[in-house]
């Protein structure tokens, strides 16, 4: 049977939903996305159905003949129960969505949160293959992290491991992070957040080098035009830069000399898209963490690009079925 | 027989070696302690097969009939090989000392870190019984954790994991520690750099009242005359202990953070020694803990004192025999 060994995978992020096949090997055989209108669970369960539905048309099979299911979700989830705990960007918390799910489709399914499913991708088929602990930062809009400890994926007791965007990097007086909180990391790296920061600089008159790097308009200040900024040497934008750099570099080597994994993967909008932030990350990492976890460290740019989440939610799955 | 389900337990640290025999319940049944004289592995290995021989024959019993031999070790050690990585108290790195004691007892034996030890004795007869996944943070002379991670000793790839004392508060122009580095945690937060740092104060005439409540001996500088001057009021000792309750607890938060346990465990000599500064400490974890977690997690008094490392390690041999 052609479907053995190939898991039905989900993506669901604040924007889009992704439903594909994905095989042993990690290979994506057939994909949908759509863009989502409606983020009420029932909705999204519905949409998630069709697209299945589509997926599995377009490849002459069925629900029943495929191996598994596994959906990653942009938020906290635990599990062993299917609860995706908090989902920011989808105005979640506490929804059942693995249950409702397998009401919808008539199979089990695996929920996991997205950057442990892609942790879980990179480390099955991408650079960090063959190593049991591996550490994922991801940097874009947002900040996380997905944890492969001793070969297993780690939660935690409530779904929430691994949201290093909410450790804190400035104990009093700090930023307002997204999440309510004061001195979060993603505060300071975070895309929406730099990108804000910039126009509360500018809107000071602090910022004239970064607002002429993004062609005098507020709306497109952020990350980008940090970057170019500060390759321009324009010292507010340095300046800022070295301090994102240092707080990222710092918290990981943190988090590198605590766990001491094998592979540490990089990846997220903001590291690609500012690579002289990145090598000042990347510097910072190499001047904080412990000397003997150092040593043991390979740091590996994320290999899956946008599919790892997908990839990694099949393969969890797929692995699930096998143990 | 009798000596089923028991455990032939040793705790090795940088001054003294206890041997002892410890039960499922975690009971100690029979102990011996010596103070370490030669710290060379070969002669602490035939000071432990003589400790040894002494509590088994107390016990009127002989090796073959212990269920399991289970060693701590004051140092990052990966218990698959027995090697113990780094013993900076004892002067040992990368000595192969499960395989010597093997070689010595005629028996395998499990080596792992004595903080490690330490969790699991807690998590398995302590204080956080039942739970899978706990987070024991040790401050006394040095600083250092054990990860119980999903109800598994966690290790990390070179059994480095939980040097949770060598993770940086300080980028740049910190304290030097003793393990070469600057800014770890440890150098602020440990006994004795608490100590030291007291003595260059003092040296410097800037700690009259922690050196009057040292009764005006430098040499009885330390974490518990900081205590009493800050309690006294004494701005320079509330403002120091300050410091440091702050980096402590600032520090655990983004550990509890990033791991989401369900049990927190502080233990060690300068927390249990200095009840101002553990409250401080406790303060901030919880302030910057991010909610969720803390919402989903106790904080505990470590239960088993000195013993833990030893009924740990016993606990662990056999559970291993268990596997």
């Amino acid at each position: 049977m052609a479907e053995a060994g190939v898991a039905l995978a989900c993506d669901l992020g604040g924007t889009n939903l992704r439903v594909a096949l994905v095989d042993g090997a990690g290979t994506i055989r057939a994909a949908e996305k759509r863009t989502l209108v409606d983020r009420a669970p029932e909705a999204v369960v519905a949409l998630l159905a069709a697209l299945a539905g589509e997926v599995l048309r377009g490849q002459g099979t069925t629900i029943d003949r495929v191996a598994a299911v596994g959906i990653g979700v942009a938020g906290p989830c635990l599990g062993a129960t299917g609860v995706v705990v908090v989902a920011p960007n989808l105005g979640w918390r506490d929804v059942p969505f693995g249950a409702m799910v397998e009401r919808a489709l008539g199979r089990r399914v695996r929920v996991v949160n997205d950057l442990s499913a892609a942790a879980w991708g990179e480390a099955a088929v991408g650079g960090a293959r063959g190593a049991k602990d591996v550490v994922l930062i991801f940097v874009g809009s947002g900040v996380g992290s997905g944890l492969i400890l001793d070969g297993r994926l780690y939660e935690g007791c409530g779904g929430l491991a691994g949201e290093f965007g909410h450790t804190k990097v400035v104990a009093e007086g700090g930023r307002l992070c997204g999440c309510g909180e004061h001195g979060c990391l993603e505060a300071y790296a975070g895309g929406h957040n730099i990108a804000r920061r910039l126009r509360e600089l500018a809107a000071e008159g602090r910022a004239a080098g970064i607002l002429r790097a993004a062609g005098g308009d507020p709306d497109r200040l952020g990350g980008a035009a940090l970057e170019r900024a500060a390759e321009e040497g324009d010292p507010e934008a340095v300046a800022l830069r070295d301090e994102i750099g240092r707080m990222l570099g710092v918290q990981i080597a943190n988090v590198v000399t605590l766990l001491n994994p094998a592979r540490l993967i990089l990846g997220g909008g903001v590291l690609t898209g500012m690579p002289g932030l990145k090598a000042r990350a990347i510097d910072w990492i190499r001047r904080a963490t412990g000397r003997p976890q150092l040593a043991r460290l390979t740091v590996l740019d994320a290999a899956l690009g946008d599919d790892a989440g997908l990839i990694g939610a099949g393969l969890l799955a797929l692995a699930g079925e096998a143990a």
